[in-house]
């Protein structure tokens, strides 16, 4: 018999974002992998801490994160195989995840390189969007309308392009491009509407209208830029 | 003192996808509100019942279900009062709400009302999306791509529009409009990477591949598409 892989999201930050389900995960499998920057803290393995009992056997999986980079292949094929040792095994491996494992999550890289040789299932977790527009204290998107969830990353005019065309939008992975996404907003007349964001649940949340977020933005920060009125049931 | 209004995100349908933090606000408020169609059951509280501890105030937000149609207006001046009763007299009451109550959650009509006037707080879910693609054993979307989330019930040259414009999407609300979506991802290419998700997490959950998908969908039905290749780290 071998193990059964879980990709398990561990929600945005706070720790009582962590669903029952995946708490119960925690508690019953034996080994818990989770990312890490190389030598840093893993923030997922923070974010699940006060839920993983003592005891298991842990993997980190060390990461080189080289801004705007991605980490390499053979870094995952490496711990595909320490993870299917434990699987092979008859051991569960729990992956854990920030956020939702399939919502832009790390999980999906060891997820190709192994759901097809074991039982996986994937406990899907709170987002950091909708985290984000509780923050806010800001409905995100209703009823009909489009959301459209946006890299900062992307080029000025693209950006500019895809904010003019939806109702709603998330602009993810800020960072460097605060200014950059300013000036779009500020050009479609949207600025009005829209939030700034970071560290949304955790300690050190800050959150205000954008017209008055700092002048720096980390890379986990977003932007959430509202339908231009509020949707109201028809009289 | 007034009670504080919480908006709970109860995730998309299994109970044990509630958070920690919604399980303990359940437990503590004296007050515990849900829509309901009329006449129905309320799909938010049998998602939440095993947490609802016996001996609390009920509140039924009956909402009168017209396919296509939002509630009236009246009808939510009506509950915000009251539950403004409630708050008044210095109860806490929960909002249930399916999913996340600022992505597409119903919870916006009260807040709109009451935010301003008493302590508010949101606490997220598991929304539709993840669950979805957790059920179809599919990463939705990674890295820097961008995702659209898109009503089937917009015209079918702006879905196809939208759908050719980005690079995953989630379609809700298909019901009726099933044939219309896979006739537009037809045309573009992207059935092949394209699942159909019903009731994700439930009992009766349904998951297949959009070509195998059946003739007819309920309301709260969901199609994913994923980008054309899997995003892989670089070699």
């Amino acid at each position: 018999m071998t193990g059964t892989l879980y990709g398990v999201g561990v929600g945005p930050g706070d720790p009582d974002l962590l669903t029952i389900k995946a708490v119960k995960a925690l508690y019953r499998v034996p080994v818990v992998a989770y990312p890490a920057p190389e030598g840093g803290e893993s923030l997922a393995r923070a974010i699940a801490a006060p839920h993983i009992p003592t005891g298991k056997t842990e993997i980190v999986i060390e990461t080189p994160m080289v801004a705007g980079k991605f980490p390499a292949d053979d870094v995952y094929n490496r711990y595909a195989q320490e993870i299917s040792g434990h699987l092979n095994a008859g051991r569960d491996v729990a992956i854990l995840c920030e956020g939702d494992p399939f919502l832009y999550g790390s999980f999906m890289y060891l997820f190709l390189r192994l759901a097809e040789e074991f039982p996986t299932e994937v406990i899907p977790g709170v987002s950091s969007l909708g985290a984000c527009a509780a923050a806010a204290g800001a409905p995100l998107v209703s009823r009909n309308q489009v959301l459209t969830v946006v890299p900062a990353t992307i080029d000025e005019d693209e950006l500019e392009r895809r904010l003019a065309d939806t109702e709603a939008a998330a602009v993810m992975k800020v960072g460097r491009h605060l200014a950059k996404v300013r000036r779009v907003l500020d050009r479609l007349g949207r600025t009005g509407r829209a939030h700034y964001v970071e560290r949304a649940t955790m300690a050190g949340e800050y959150v205000s209208l954008l017209t008055d977020a700092p002048d720096t933005a980390p890379y986990f920060s977003m932007i959430l830029v509202r339908s231009p009125e509020d949707v109201e049931p028809a009289a």
